[in-house]
């Protein structure tokens, strides 16, 4: 039995860019030295076709099937704040945002923190008719908003319109049911209560006295309900950590029981001190049987449409996290993959299937550079992101047989 | 966003003839374009294994699991005969066939199409107890079939035993339902009054005169009951429409609501008029977000065990359809494949995966030639076709993020 180590950049997968991903015009010695002294492969980490989300692709990859477990990010945002849900609650990503006129001027309320945790108290105070409600805040603008009681459900729209110049949304319920009127009742009542409680409240005219946009109402999206998990320990019987510097993923491994495991000087930006980070993966593999290290900046570079910026950090990943890892972890199964493409022209999540190398106990091909287009004609062929855990774990040889 | 066009050749995929397929033993510079400009692969367009019918491969690859929408052909040919079904309808393909003291002599009435709308219209005058009849003619000897009423089911067999010099089949129920029994014995009963009222009729007198053979009976097959198919404008938010000269495919695209499209000179066979199907491929792109364009005549070879006819079809349709559009179409994501193989050396339908070639702004590959054994090294790897509407979709960027 061996330890595994899953690495994962997040939408590191790209198209091409004048004949080239920033994948392939990346320096990554490292990262070709797993490919070749391993085995490689296309993986489509949800399913064929599918754009995943950051959330789905991670709970596929950790070995639970999202169309089965997934209701929105909601529960995960809560997890990742370190609320408890309770079967039945119903949870939303929440921003601070800032309104004029009844219209919104700035979805992140400036990205600016000053009175948010005073805020935060007094909208805990807010009673609404109906269920109880948590309101926690996460770091800058971000909060989460947990609806507690009976009768409720995740199939409402949002209050978050994701633009600026409109007005916010009323939620409505997505199917017929009493549950979901419910549920969107409630959340516009909360709505307008935090509306009527921030106009004139005293940290807003302080942030307007200091220039600051106000923070004057919670923009909620991403409703959903804490789903009924069978925790990791349960399914794979061992022990796991996430080291992750970002909310919902901290939160997907939270729900299915992984501890986490915080880094100084991670930050989930390209900025982020991605060494320290595995720093702490390879000593967590001492303790652990299983750890789960994830590297968000790639992403941030694609959602920006920086190629430059994309391929920068995939080398920095290369020199300061894959290079220690192969010279430090000699006995473990080792894999890295990706979440999701982020193609840098579009800027946003793809379905293109994503590259996967893994190093260990694995039958050897010839792939020599770790890219999309190398890994497309590696051994391991086309496989689907909800298998891989297992796969890992048969490679670590950890897992039990079916049948006889 | 882009636009996007599919284009299948019925049953292009083959097997080996001489140690080369069709398709490799074919000069195709247009269709080696775009496998050299794309990315290529292999796809199972129902699944492994399965060999599909022209029905269940187009369901799958309009993205409708056949396996939960498909009970049989029937409802498809109502719709490709304009027939508007509603829930709870059993449709049949239905044909114009001769019988003599209780053989069936001829499949298909000498495929001679004089009287047949007058027995048409008579036979929507038989009564049978316990449901409606529908009966309506389509191209030659062919017809459908409807009953329509409470209680019915497709599970019941086949009058028409696709064979002659025997009798024609009772229909039995398939499973010990009220419901196919029910069906069973009005198909049967439909069939008696058809016999009874065809016998002497005064058309067949006049056919005998000019010596044709009668149009005696009507055999039915291919039960169905008309699913509850989400429409593809509500599945994937975008304007279709659907060029095919084929009945049951045409049948198919109007089921899942796509617009049909006719074009003059089409006519479903190694005659037809290719070029005309891609001029008009080529305009409904400029209305249409998803273009579907189906060319028959390779299955009709492939049918018939003629390499050499096979062979020509496929130029033809490289030198009439895909050179115009490859050079028409500059800005779509273009996909060329088959809805299964039909090897001319058995003569029909298997479930050897087919050929792939995407263009648009796809990972390319090093596949030169758009043939069934190079696509097998290409890039995509081995699709299945329940996917491939979602996969080309996400080429052209129209397709929501599953997750946050």
């Amino acid at each position: 039995m061996k330890k595994t180590l899953l690495i994962v950049c997040d939408g590191l997968g790209d198209r091409l860019v004048d004949g080239l991903t920033p994948l392939e015009a990346a320096e990554t010695p490292n990262m070709d030295s797993m490919a070749k002294e391993g085995v490689c492969g296309l993986m489509d980490t949800v399913l064929m076709g599918v754009r995943p989300g950051s959330d789905t692709a991670h709970l596929s990859l950790f070995g639970y099937d999202p169309f089965k477990y997934y209701t929105g990010r909601g529960p995960f945002e809560a997890a990742g704040v370190g609320l408890d849900l309770r079967q039945g609650d119903v949870a939303f990503r929440c921003n601070f945002a800032s309104i004029k006129d009844g219209k919104i001027i700035d979805r992140r309320a400036g990205r600016q923190e000053e009175g948010l945790d005073e805020l935060t108290r007094e909208i805990n105070n807010i009673k609404i008719e109906g269920a109880e409600l948590i309101y926690k805040k996460a770091a800058g603008h971000r909060a989460v908003l947990v609806l507690r009681g009976a009768g409720l459900s995740p199939k409402v729209s949002d209050t978050d319109p994701e633009g600026e110049k409109v007005e916010y949304n009323q939620s409505k319920a997505l199917d017929g049911s009493r549950e979901a009127r419910k549920t969107a009742e409630l959340l516009n009542d909360f709505t307008d209560k935090v509306v009527e409680l921030l106009a004139e409240h005293d940290v807003n005219k302080k942030r307007a006295d200091s220039n600051k946009l106000p923070a004057n109402i919670v923009l909620a999206r991403g409703a959903g309900m804490k789903a009924s998990i069978p925790s990791f320990k349960q399914k794979y019987a061992l022990s796991a950590a996430c080291i992750s510097a970002t909310t919902l993923i901290n939160g997907v491994a939270r729900e299915v029981g992984m501890d986490l495991i915080e880094v100084d000087g991670a930050t989930g930006h390209v900025d982020s001190d991605v060494g320290a980070k595995a720093t702490a993966a390879i000593k967590a593999l001492e303790s652990y049987d299983f750890v789960f290290l994830h590297l968000k900046g790639t992403d941030e570079a694609s959602h920006d449409g920086n190629f430059k910026s994309k391929k920068e950090m995939i080398e920095r990943i290369d020199r300061e996290v894959i290079g220690p890892i192969l010279r430090e972890i000699k006995d473990a199964t080792i894999a890295l993959t990706a979440d999701h493409s982020t193609p840098v022209g579009i800027k946003q999540h793809s379905a293109d299937p994503v590259p996967i190398a893994i190093l260990g106990d694995v039958r050897t091909d010839d792939v020599e550079r770790f890219t999309e287009r190398d890994c497309a004609r590696g051994g391991l062929n086309r496989i689907r992101g909800l298998y891989l855990l297992n796969i890992l774990l048969d490679i670590s040889n950890r897992i039990k047989l079916f049948g006889a």
